[in-house]
């Protein structure tokens, strides 16, 4: 099996996608934060690039909540920022959430072409795990995995390749990589034992540190706590069935 | 000092340059043969972005030597190809040649905005990095450097991030570095022993492999055998004065 990771949004082209499994990997933390909030009973969470956009989809969507960030803080007027802390059951318990974010939302978007495209973070990667060798076994069609690292700002971002490197790690052997995806899985084996102190010192980090939210990082470097992968369906991001 | 590494071509934007030393690597292998060329008395490199320009580039230029390659290898019509082994003294010797590379030339050509720009490989690292602290001491309106990889087709190259981990290690203590740059130092912390082997597994490395360029290889991952320094002046590349 073919896995290829990508560094961060922003590139002028996309690899070949039509046969390929979409992972969205936004640790800090679009992606921890979707687990999260679809975990604790939200419907669905409806991607929207830019805030405008999130107005105007709420428009045909009365009930629905507004959530996202921009510079890490929540936009004025919206219902939840982006920190998985917000996404409450009480807050979002059968409601939909339309969501926009710097780099997750725009993944995604980008990824439209695939087949399949789920999403990932530390906090539900052993069901990521589980569930990407039950379909590459199932379905014959698929002919590799494209690991989409959302990055930071249209930059490479250790946490997001420290978890890509669990996935391949997890993934185990009869896997070709390509050089970022080999570069992830050396970088996981280095740091594995010292996730959070590398996590809270990357750049992305360091800026949420320096907003008073350790505790969200301390949340999304948490592996294997929610058993939930998320999936595009319709244009929402939904609870995969069968999970 | 601030270092930013950048993975490769291919970005919708680039960083704030203006105050920046930009280094440029592409180890497979424009800037190891741009070295190479200079070292063997080649007068100067003048980067082209396609076959079409350097031909047109050659019209005012009588004299010149035509050089580059697409998909690694020597294009019709051509003197030179993209091989370090091309560009000999009995050749290039007081001689211009225009040259075209798909990765090299574009991250020259993205570079432009900044005040100084210099080609690094492996085969010329430690000149670099003496020319580099030589700089900041005596240029105090520099800021920060950044190291552009160019990758390979848009894509992280580990040759690339290895030759910048080297840069950074190099460099020694009371660096800031971003994402990219702690991971480029880590990799080649743990593979600093195994360049050869780890560089010629990557993707690029076997490409060549099977194009029968073993040697190449070996020879662009071979640390400090040539004490030149690239730099681009008025849109050449040339022998840094006084190195």
């Amino acid at each position: 099996m073919l896995i290829e990771v990508l560094p961060s949004t922003g590139y002028q082209r996309m690899p070949y996608l039509e046969d390929r499994l979409v992972i969205v990997i936004d640790v800090l933390r679009a992606t921890s934060t979707i687990v999260t909030a679809l975990a604790n009973g939200c419907q669905a969470i409806i991607p929207a690039l830019t805030p405008e956009e999130a107005l105007e989809k709420r428009l045909t969507l009365p009930g629905s909540l507004l959530g996202g960030e921009r510079d890490s803080l929540i936009i004025e007027g919206f219902d939840l920022g982006n920190s998985p802390f917000d996404y409450v059951p009480e807050k979002v318990g059968g409601r939909r959430v339309i969501m926009t974010t710097t780099n997750g939302t725009r993944a995604i978007r980008d990824s439209i072409a695939a087949p399949i495209i789920w999403m990932a973070s530390f906090v539900n990667m052993q069901s990521i795990v589980l569930a990407v060798l039950r379909e590459f076994e199932n379905n014959h069609r698929l002919q590799g995995i494209v690991v989409y690292c959302a990055g930071t700002e249209e930059r490479f971002d250790l946490p997001d390749i420290l978890c890509a490197g669990m996935f391949i790690d997890a993934l185990g052997s009869e896997i070709m990589l390509n050089d970022l995806g080999e570069a992830a899985l050396m970088l996981y084996r280095s740091l594995e034992d010292h996730l959070l102190e590398a996590i809270r010192n990357s750049v992305h980090g360091k800026r949420l540190m320096s907003l008073g939210l350790e505790r969200d990082i301390i949340y999304c470097s948490t592996p294997n706590i929610l058993p939930v992968v998320p999936v595009v369906q319709d244009g929402e991001i939904v609870w995969l069935t069968g999970e």
